[in-house]
């Protein structure tokens, strides 16, 4: 039986690319897919979501847009990485079909509600959503597997010295997340770095011959430029989001410590920082498991696979 | 015609006062009552609205409960004022009606939609509720008249020395209702210290003759316990909640100035402290009007004059 | 015998008006002048102490300028109101003399060690050099008399809604005063508000017939100048540096509550904020002599009283 | 011509071997040792230091002790780390010369004022009494060369998950070093737990045949205890502190980068750490190279070098 999930984005060429991989997979079974504000304008991320679904040719499944702006902050966005239409790159085609009236957080509780099994969430965007989410259906707790989200980082930032992007856009958010006492699996920036996708596996990619694999080629050329900067140190392009999709399908390529996880809100210089306690220093019982290590060629190998499936048998 | 308002209360000795006058008038239209935690518990918040509203023979109000416990923080209650059931004094009957099966911000939500006029939300108890309903239903700001709260301070707080009780239990929730761009009038400390009731007053209400005067004659007996410590320098007991109402059916009794009010949510000493720039010291624009000074014998009148409503003609 | 004191300046029109209501009495034995960056830059602070002694012919007293800026902050000064010289208005006289080769907390040191008795500090600028000196001096703790202090407030502040200038501006060494352990009296926003100078007041001292009482209302003049903004709600101009004096001299013209004390270094609306445990809700021992109220009159009285000793008998 | 610098150090293991190290080398020119509260008391780390010169036969160096607790904070110490006397192990001979009458901040002064060169401060405890002596001395600022200090982390802290011990206990001398724009080389936690001496290398300095190396053995006999704990994932000891001596005696072991470094003085989870801003995501101007990596082996060579030093020739 495949794993009920929702998916809960902001795309974003990486979230764009953990939809596709998501929805390539009979292990799981995505309920619905939610969008928040961060990558670009929510009104922007709710439409590429849907043009990523006509892509994927799946009408079938139920769209809503999430909180326009974070719960305390103003929204910022991340259009230098991403572009003016936050999927710039390939020709996507326009919506072929509308969101669900309701909000997003009403989206997800009538989906958990009448699900029979545990649902998994799987936000790659800031948490707004699956805080109100949270706080708002209390009794819904129990019909929650997981929280495997993309955010944070136990060493380096790359929003500011010391906060990655999702994290930082609505810390507060986080914050509830991460006290919510749900189980959670974080893949933050520990992993993501080394989940680089390189040249070569673009060209690896770009010879599936589908318009899926086509469309995650190009997304990958344009997210290539951000990345080139040498300041990173990179090879390639670190896929953050579909880390979250390969962990469900492929666990055994990551290594993961179970550590307490706290989200910082205040500081002068540290605000949307996940503080992890790699070193049991603080004493707090364990709230989230970490994931620090991917075997790389594993996961690109997974990608390309999953890829292959959109192409006719 | 009357104004609809929503009721978003933790009684509490003052929000059942409270309640009890909103329901008093004619001159106001009370859609909905929903409950916070925080005077105490959130099941006995909501109990002890169902049993107010009992004794009031309307059970036709719509009631829900609202999030157990503030958003990102671990409840604070304050049973050292209101006593183990929240209600502490008079004989009040059990419920006799359930709550609906909706959420307080579904309930929210359905009775804004539904209604003509733009609905004033008065939230006498931690905004946890009010800041919800805000961030998950954005599309409903619009139909918003205001939003009249009992909380924070200009000068002293009152459960720490920069903070009062509503705002401290959940700041962040106050941070984001005084952010949202909704019209806001704070009845804060300045006010409610003013808006004391004597030991003279309390007789004058034990006099009338009807169940609904003796049960808040007995609400105030208990709630003059408290207040007698001369730490506070007050002659009586300050009703704070009851203010919502005052200025809602008589806000000539008040004097009032518009500013900038900031929500303190770190700080060492000072997290839940509502900054107020009378002074016009930061240039930012107002967001809320502050009430500062109440023609306190104008006040008792009133609420004399509604609870001698519940008399029999 | 007189009482030993050093003064610790950033004169600025107050200042200036404390200094000569100092060395106007006998009952006070200024040992030594030091000064700190705050009303102007140090530099200017440093000349106006000196011009101010040259006017009343103290070149006896040993004067020592401070540290250029706060602990852990960039300066800011308050030219807006103390004008481009820090002491705007009046024709002071050129320093007649130079400060002492050592700095300002060697000197607090010197002069602490020689004296028999215990010493009391009168900082009525940012608290930077006394905080440096109990850093660097805590032997010398012991030999302190207490700290009078003008800075803070309960209530609302002057340079942000919630604090005072002399405070915020280098909120670290407050922090470090008020934790030291020492006695402190705070003269405060709420009884220097009180301490207001009106326009006969400052005709009363200009029939006063000698150059230094001269000298102070042509200060007083232009001190009323920022003070006349209706937004304040004042009659006259807050005389707030002078009120540290006049509880020296005249403790009797106070009322004061034993409070504990605390300074917000954090927060994002409330640095710089003096937290004053009024209602003992923090369970906090003392630190802190907080004045709160004054004899106005008495007030102008021993202002006029002391300027008289200057002229001719 | 030799290098003057001025040891501040809150001896401890690691200070202790640093100390050896620096006068073990002709290179360098001790000019004075002052001793931080932070491993141990301040009463121990002074003794601690006069110990170890007495050890060393160097009653010649002049030694003070300085502030007894950080600026603003109560004392933190590691006595899990170094033990009841702050240099358990090893049997020390008792101080042969008493530190001189001056504070540690007089004597820096005293020092770095008689000197023709500049001099460079080396502090590898707290950095309370730097931050002291450059509040207090801000005409000798162009006196000084550069701080080389051992505190601070890019990465995951020792003493929080985000703080490494000498910032966290004086988080706010740390900020006002940091922000001093005197010449900063910070030797964190990234290379200095690649700073490890193994079993095998104490065993190569106990063959050395003098009373200084056997000492120096004693030592890290009893600082391996604490790093064995298998969470650190340590094959032997991190020896922090002397990496500042190895930097000043062979700078070519390390590689380091020029950064922006803040700390945080805030924050409910990173008080006291340093946000480095390795990938220039904030925009402001370097203000420290930060020590990256070390050869390791050429370290060890190093130590064992300058302690054969110590043997007769
Ligand atoms: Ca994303
Ligand atoms: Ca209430
Ligand atoms: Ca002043
Ligand atoms: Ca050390």
């Amino acid at each position: 039986m495949p794993r009920p999930i929702i998916l809960d984005c902001d795309p974003g060429h990486d979230d764009a690319i953990s939809l596709i991989l998501a929805l390539s997979s009979d292990a799981l079974d995505v309920l619905a897919v939610t969008t928040s504000a961060g990558n670009q304008t929510p009104d922007k991320t709710l439409n590429n979501a849907l043009r990523v679904l006509t892509l994927l040719g799946r009408h079938d499944i139920a769209v809503a847009g999430g909180a326009p702006k974070p719960l305390a902050r103003e929204l910022i966005i991340a259009d230098n990485v991403h572009g003016e239409s936050g999927l710039d790159g390939p020709e996507l085609p326009e919506p072929g079909f509308a969101p669900v009236t309701q909000s997003a957080i009403e989206l997800m509780a009538e989906k958990v509600r009448a699900c029979e099994q545990k649902v998994t969430l799987v936000p790659s965007g800031p948490l707004t959503n699956i805080a109100l989410f949270l706080s708002a259906y209390p009794e819904l707790h129990s019909r929650i597997d997981s929280i495997v989200l993309m955010g944070g980082a136990a060493g380096v930032g790359n929003w500011t010295p010391a906060a990655e992007f999702n994290i930082f856009v609505d810390p507060e958010a986080a914050d509830m997340v991460f006290k919510s006492g749900l189980p959670i699996v974080m893949c933050g920036l520990d992993v993501t770095h080394q989940a680089q996708i390189m040249d070569e596996d673009i060209e690896r990619i770009r010879a599936i011959d589908n318009p899926v694999a086509q469309c995650v080629a190009e997304l990958l050329d344009f997210f290539m430029i951000y990345h080139r900067d040498p300041k990173w140190g990179f090879n390639g392009a670190p896929l953050h989001d579909p880390c979250t999709i390969a962990w469900l399908l492929a666990p055994e390529l990551f290594t993961t410590v179970e550590c307490w996880v706290g989200v910082e809100t205040q500081g002068e210089h540290t605000q949307g920082m996940t503080v992890v306690d790699r070193y049991q220093l603080t004493g707090k019982p364990h709230n989230a498991r970490v994931l620090f290590d991917i075997e790389r060629q594993g996961f690109v190998d997974l990608i390309v696979r999953q890829l292959a499936q959109h192409s006719p048998r």
